[in-house]
């Protein structure tokens, strides 16, 4: 059966690199699944810094909405890392998809997939109510996905300053 | 003596669910302590939302201030939850109340009632320094409360993506 | 070998006193390391407020920069307590400093300290993204620093609601 597992943090948090050594633990080579897509220079620079840290034994996947086809089309048994699913909610909002069926799927399909799967995703919920509504809806919909990806995973863990906790099991 | 407990964590992180566990776990009926009022229709949709999770044995006091006074009144062996503590801290700021003061007599009541409680708070002080001066002063506040409330329960729990870790007793 | 540890959490989530804590348990006299400067009114209430709380035992040093020669000059066996990195980041961006490469020395210089050091920091990355460029540059800069200093450190502890959690090692 697959191994999946959920990696959630702050922004900085060690996150990346964490879920690049879970993912690596099941061996190489492994699946660079990118939600990002390098439309701005901040994010093309942080691409960049990721893809040359991970080095070789990686392919990249770019999949900005298609998430769930995109783990189907590539479960040969090769370990896969998603980053991030909270880019990926972001960008179902701004095409007006129905993010919560998404995420439901995503949910569903994880225990049937055969390769295993590391999802990194963020912690946006934990600083003060945002003014504006449009981010508070944001929020809400990026703790309820986090919650029912959790849900299906096998293991969960949180990353502060850059030190693993196991949070699920505990 | 009375089992009291709090419950922490970011927006959308699992709080409320787990609450309603650890309420549950005292046995039924249990009394469902809003510290919200329905003044606005995001407000009312979660207010709706919870109730009809919740189901037959809860009943529901609203108690946007009053919240010490109300445990008081309540305190039949019936196990409480209140939802929530930053919700209360905001309708007493907003007041004019003395926050300082209520939240010094919340945390000197918890152990003298006889049933048990279990109060829900947010995290929100794990984001960048807001621009704004109430809301520093809010997030200060809020941070003193959960600290004063942390400190007079016998146990402490973290939400984060809807796993539960228990942070008192470790 | 010197002792160092790193206490992290959102604000008001009990670091300073945890801090206090573990700088104490290597004795005293105690030296109190202020990056802050007095420079505003909420500053100035809250470095007071800070120094009321410690008491008799502690000498302040105040070094809103040059912390890395400070923690040298003072390196006499006693143990220090830096309140806090974030807002030593912050004074080294505003000066336009080379904060990096302060952080990688800070980091560098941590063994090779003859007395304890316990380090204070901030959780800046478990909010909404700011809106702002400088707020979000900021929130990844303290996030690097946090996991540079973090991998320098001997134990790293996570306060929330004013309960201690060690996270490094676990």
């Amino acid at each position: 059966m697959a191994k999946s597992i959920l990696v959630t943090g702050g922004a900085r948090s060690g996150k990346s690199l964490l879920a690049e050594q879970l993912t690596l633990q099941f061996g190489q080579p492994a699946i660079y699944v990118a939600t990002a897509q390098a439309g701005d220079a901040e994010m093309a620079a942080r691409i960049t810094d990721h893809r040359s840290r991970r080095g070789d034994g990686w392919t990249t996947v770019e999949t900005p909405l298609a998430l769930v086809q995109t783990l189907r089309d590539t479960d040969d048994g090769s370990p896969r890392l998603v980053d991030c699913l909270t880019l990926w909610l972001s960008n179902l909002m701004l095409a007006g998809a129905d993010w919560g069926g998404e995420a439901a799927d995503l949910a569903a399909s994880l225990p049937a997939l055969q390769g295993p799967v590391v999802l990194v995703t963020n912690e946006v919920g934990a600083g003060i109510v945002p003014a504006n509504a449009l981010a508070r809806d944001f929020r809400d919909a990026a703790g309820v996905v986090n919650q029912r990806i959790a849900a299906a995973c096998d293991e969960v863990w949180l990353s502060v300053a850059g030190c693993p906790m196991r949070i699920k099991p505990q």
